[in-house]
């Protein structure tokens, strides 16, 4: 990874050098929190620690950094060189990646030296807040999926290839199985998948052809993609393939009326005995249409998840925000209408009643379950997903719903 | 840049193995389009075809990415040696970046070897679909803030770092002028401006003395952020600095009834004869507060446009497809409910009337000005953001209000 340094603003830079011209130098603590919830949100998933870490290690101020920020012009040759020397030597008091959360409660709360404190915010910020709200997003389809197969189909039209990659690792730890990107899968270990596009069926003559050509490629891997003239004529195709002994793992549907159309493809398959062959749906699918459809009883067994998954396209940003909380152990908080801050580092209880979320309590710091002072190694990303995956059987029925259902957090 | 070969999905590699053994090399076009242009927009700007360019001259498979794909059991070994020595030879016919365009019109055409235009579909959508995504949002600020200033403030919530430098690109392209990303700064010559956060007015007892250290500090660059405690307040103290003679640029307020509060700072600067200080707001703008904002004759002389602009909230994605148009000289099309596609490589003719867009047509590819055989050098950044603006006067005045209006395209 290149440098990671000017992944920030021009005001972390000059608020540090001001820092420090004003023996402004001592411990701080800011605070990484979610003021309130989206309206379509009754829990959120912390997500993106190790990328973090893995960015921070890169936070480094090298030559090319240096030498444009000395063309701005506005810093001090003795802060370019405080920046060369910067080393974060920094604690961070951290919520585990896949911790469910709530409003007000802090994910990230970094202390040290108040200018690198302030340095990293954009970084952290960046970072935690896009992982975090994809993995939120990413666990609506688990929830309403209970327990089909989910790929993340939404590289073509995340925020970027970086968004991407680091969507399908959320996507991940929030239930999803596999992604069709390669480089997550490389890079993650993430189970990758794929199946054929639309151009592939248009290059034959016939859409049988097309099936038959696939097959022969990849004899293991028959996925077929069935909706690129006729849905149903495209199922009686595969079913063709089927007597004639060729092992079709299962058909994609990518347009249409899903719920109607997965139910006479389901038929066709059915009614001759292929009850293996499975249904996949994809084409704009979000949690939305999983609760919807598998509510009708479409015989639906995985689904690929995309655009509105890697977007977060209804709800495609947080109100996060990385604050000043404490400075030389006194409290710091500010008063600005609708943006207020509760002062000193903290720490979340969460209480239980029968083995369920109750409710969370923010306090002082003391040491407790939920955050902890950050160590090594982190735990690898099956952890981090099995976390969630448990958390899950704990959280309460009403939570797991699309309805909104405001969970109680009190801030002492 | 690192490789961006894997930067797709496995079904490209398994259509383009599959394409080689059926013998279907030939000439194949693809295009990228937008099938229906999202509620929230009246047009459209083209914008990542440099980003594009950058990221194909590093779609190399290396030992690390062949490695994995081997490992993936899917392969045959030769076609890890087709890909080993791949090169993209391929015609790319695309409009400029910068181009106004609308519904079913092809940003970017690319023609060549099936099996070579089929692998680089994701990369296309992911960076096109992106930055179009951004510039498109940035221009309906720049329509509606009339001529003040528009600073991209979005990077800490932008979908990944990646997500945050190509959207500052794709921004100054829609017409803002800066950013506060100092990366988008070093790499694409791009303004940088920044002021101070809350945590600096917090470190100091008194927020008098916060301003005063920062003056001291950056005598020439005093911008001064006044919300942290009480905004009026905030500004009686920004005055008191200008009548010591401390140069004070302007002011920042990032919360609170801004038209209320923007014209009560005004006063207070504007009685005392300080009609050269600017107000900035900031804080969760989009275009929609700006158009209300300036309609209620609010005096802001700048905005920062953050958050909703670099995760374009209200529209985070485009309904954009890359698909087959042609083979050997052949159209080729399909039928899916709502997702018809138009065949061949195709030209667009844009009509004016009295100067301004009349309306599309989209023809069979023939010589023209919209879309042309891609050449180098790429414009610069200045000259693909001065040719949205030189459109933007071209642009029928309906459609560049924030109401739905749809732009006549006959596609032949």
């Amino acid at each position: 990874m290149e440098s990671t340094a000017l992944i920030t603003d021009p005001y972390e830079l000059t608020m540090a050098q001001s820092y420090i011209e004003h023996g402004k130098t001592g411990r701080a603590v800011f605070s990484l929190f979610v003021r309130r919830l989206p309206e379509n949100r009754n829990f959120l998933v912390a997500c993106g620690l190790e990328t973090l870490m893995k960015s921070l290690e890169n936070f480094k101020f090298g030559d090319d950094q240096l030498k444009y920020l000395k063309s701005l012009g506005i810093f001090k040759d003795w802060f370019l060189d405080y920046l060369r020397e910067l080393e974060l030597d920094l604690e961070f008091y951290v919520m585990d990646e896949g911790t469910i959360f709530f409003q007000n409660e802090p994910i990230v709360q970094v202390e040290g030296s108040l200018p690198k404190a302030q340095i990293i915010e954009t970084l952290v910020m960046n970072i935690i807040h896009f992982e975090t709200v994809i993995a939120s997003k990413a666990v609506r389809s688990y929830l309403t999926a209970k327990g089909r197969t989910l790929v993340d189909f939404g590289l073509r039209r995340a925020h970027s290839f970086t968004g991407g990659l680091l969507g399908a690792r959320a996507s991940y730890v929030g239930g999803f199985n596999g992604t069709s990107n390669l480089q997550a899968g490389m890079m993650y270990g993430i189970p990758v998948f794929g199946t054929m596009a639309h151009s592939y069926v248009m290059i034959f003559d016939e859409e049988e052809e097309a099936f038959r050509a696939f097959a022969k490629s990849f004899p293991e891997r028959v996925f077929l993609l069935i909706d690129t003239y006729d849905t149903v004529e495209g199922a009686r195709k595969a079913l063709k393939l089927l007597k004639d002994g060729i092992r079709v793992i299962g058909v994609r549907i990518d347009s249409g009326d899903i719920p109607e159309l997965c139910r006479e493809v389901r038929r066709i398959f059915d009614e001759e005995g292929f009850r293996d062959v499975k249904i996949l749906v994809s084409g704009g699918v979000d949690e939305y249409d999983i609760d919807r459809w598998l509510s009708e009883g479409a015989p639906i067994d995985a689904f690929g998840v995309g655009t509105k998954l890697l977007t977060s396209s209804d709800a495609p940003y947080l109100d996060i925000a990385y604050k000043l909380v404490e400075y030389e152990g006194k409290p710091k908080f500010k008063e600005s209408p609708g943006k207020k801050t509760f002062p000193y580092k903290r720490q979340v209880i969460r209480y239980y009643e029968k083995g369920k979320f109750s409710y969370d309590r923010v306090v002082k710091y003391e040491e407790g379950e939920l955050i902890k002072k950050l160590s090594f190694p982190l735990p690898t990303l099956k952890e981090i997903r099995e976390k969630v995956l448990h958390q899950l059987s704990q959280l309460p029925e009403e939570l797991k719903t699309l309805k909104k259902v405001d969970y109680r957090v009190e801030v002492e």
